[in-house]
């Protein structure tokens, strides 16, 4: 049985998760499982998957977890909690699927564990990313991607061949305001934004897919993954989410995987890899489609993504201020409290802020994005 | 350098294959050259790249041939000449890319010499196909194939997970007569038939894509050299010729390889396989590309298709007959003597008369070949 620990074990990807997990119960043994703030959730899953550690978010919500469950499960909480978590012994992999920068400590600990890390977290990437594959380089870790265009790369490479590659082909289903004026993206409410056509996603990776931002996020963490400079990294626009994404090599040839838009197969992969378990998901009807197209992405109707593949030319700490202001923005545009356009805006002013650090530690990441984000707020501010 | 035989150098492939040892003059010696009766082709080949062997169908062609060259080359003729060339030791691999059964004989030769064949002549496969796999597999030899559907599944097949194949998805193009009526195709020319939308090929390729036999040739060949149930391997109508072929794996995931419709490419890849060398062929542009589409065949219309995987399913010698008796019709068709819908007819004329055998040696296949050509040549004197 393949030990696992599930970061994020109650939103979108931690649910899509255990439910893979659920499809083979004779081969996955759930060690940990955290959650942020669902405790009655997670305490449905400590039940159901009795796992010996659990944590959840903040120390208050610890003693009614602890009423619910009657396992034997030990209790933690918080940042600590996530780490308490990553550096389990003996575990084969980490689900790391908690939403933001959160997700960094508990990588860069789980890979120095030798723990095989499925990241389903790119801000970790973003904000990090020559940590943290410096990190698994030298612990000789592996990192397997769960987000859909990453798997989708991954599962293109060959082995042999990742010096031929000529570039990454990252697909984007466009959003819900693929066809909207700058006008109307100006009056877009955050019920229009998390409303996207193709992928059940959280909050706040359904706003940045309506942003583009997203994209841009994508990039910089296929940039550190599979280490491939920016300029080799393009952005096709394909509403349908058939083709989750392609390599193209140097002698011509393009390999792309393709899917029905279920996160499951992903993260099953994640899971399986190098292997392939046989599972009964939904399975892409190619007949079932109209027809699939592609075209180039709107730059200047979606000025997050222009920015964020700057941030990463840039480099060193930019994609961190990138990052960190962005999750500020996205905040502030479910709160109500800014419009659609502006998210863009205040990373933009964020940015032109920062002196970059082209060497940095952890602690550095931590405090630039902490200064990122209240730079956001005080350029919030003065809108 | 790779030392290289091509037998069907004149050729459609031929001529591509040798396009591609120009672009990497370095890395290619070729050995030995093939042709049929196209000696002035053959003789300028053989000027330019001073193979020690070379061969020609017909005995009387040998005369024009030494006359026109000037080199050491050693000239061979007919089916012995082929033999000759495939039977040479300390080559790295063989390209057969002559039309029909004649590529049978030399594929068997160079498996028992363990020289890697580079196939492009489906025929073999379709004729012999547990003889040759049987071959390949006693001897430890690799058949690597060129046919560009056939190149795409190889390229998407992970060798830790054949086991793990769902189903082979073939493209086709659906040829020039995909929106014909059945009436329209009762007064198909040869010239209509030979105007392939997307392909430059040889007639008798060009034939069996308009009349979508050749995409039941694929299944076959697909059948045995991936060994996947007819059950498995799908056929899917893409008149864009995108997506070249695909792999559906039982966790759900699809591979496919995409490209412009350029042999060189999988050439090369034959050629170069495990690896991959950087080229300056055409790259596909997705934005170029109005949208892509995907639909069911029209086994009505197209009734060679049904046939072919009939004949699949049936096995042993029957596919023998199937390839036989088309290579005839087609031929007929070409000729003006019958009518584009004649072709499937015949073909189950002849199919309906014989007795398969289920096991079978290299001499009952070439009986069985004459044999099934001759009852084409009856049924057409009788139509």
């Amino acid at each position: 049985m393949k030990k696992i620990v599930i970061l994020g074990s109650t939103g979108s990807i931690g649910r899509q998760a255990l439910d893979v997990v659920n499809a083979f119960p004779e081969m996955f043994e759930i060690v940990g499982l955290a959650a942020g703030s669902n405790v009655q959730l997670l305490a449905e899953q400590v039940q159901k998957y009795q796992p010996r550690y659990v944590s959840i978010g903040a120390k208050e919500d610890t003693f009614t977890l602890k009423s619910l469950i009657k396992s034997n499960t030990e209790v933690f909480y918080g940042e600590k909690g996530l780490i308490n978590l990553a550096e389990l012994e003996d575990i084969d992999l980490i689900l790391v699927a908690v939403s933001g920068i959160n997700g960094l400590l508990p990588t860069l600990t789980a890979l120095e564990k030798h723990t095989t890390v499925a990241l389903a977290n790119k801000e970790t990437m973003v904000t990090a990313g020559s940590l943290v594959m410096e990190k698994a380089k030298k612990f000789n870790t592996a990192i397997i991607p769960v987000d859909s265009e990453h798997s989708a790369v991954f599962q293109c490479l060959e082995d042999e061949n990742l010096a031929a590659v000529e570039q990454l082909i990252l697909t984007a289903s466009g959003g819900p305001f693929l066809k909207a004026t700058r006008e109307e993206l100006a009056s877009v409410t955050p019920q229009m934004a998390l409303n996207h056509p193709n992928w059940k996603m959280g909050a706040k990776i359904t706003i940045d897919s309506a942003s583009l931002i997203n994209k841009g996020l994508e990039i910089i963490e296929a940039h550190w993954l599979f280490n491939v400079p920016y300029e080799n990294i393009k952005v096709v626009i394909h509403p349908q989410s058939v083709i989750h994404s392609m390599v193209q090599y140097k002698d011509g040839s393009v390999l792309a995987q393709l899917g029905c838009p279920d996160m499951k197969i992903p993260i099953q992969y994640a899971f399986t890899y190098p292997q392939r378990w046989t599972n009964s998901f939904t399975r892409l009807d190619l007949f079932e489609l109209e027809e699939i197209t592609f075209s180039k992405p709107d730059f200047v109707k979606f000025p997050g993504l222009a920015l964020a593949i700057e941030a990463g030319k840039i480099g060193g700490t930019m994609t961190t201020v990138f990052n960190g202001a962005n999750e500020e923005a996205v905040l502030f545009f479910l709160n109500g409290r800014i419009r659609f356009i502006d998210i863009p805006q205040i990373i933009e002013k964020v940015m032109i802020r920062h002196q970059v650090l082209e060497k940095y530690q952890v602690s550095d990441i931590l405090e630039i994005d902490r200064w990122a984000r209240q730079k956001a707020r005080e350029v919030m501010a003065n809108l």
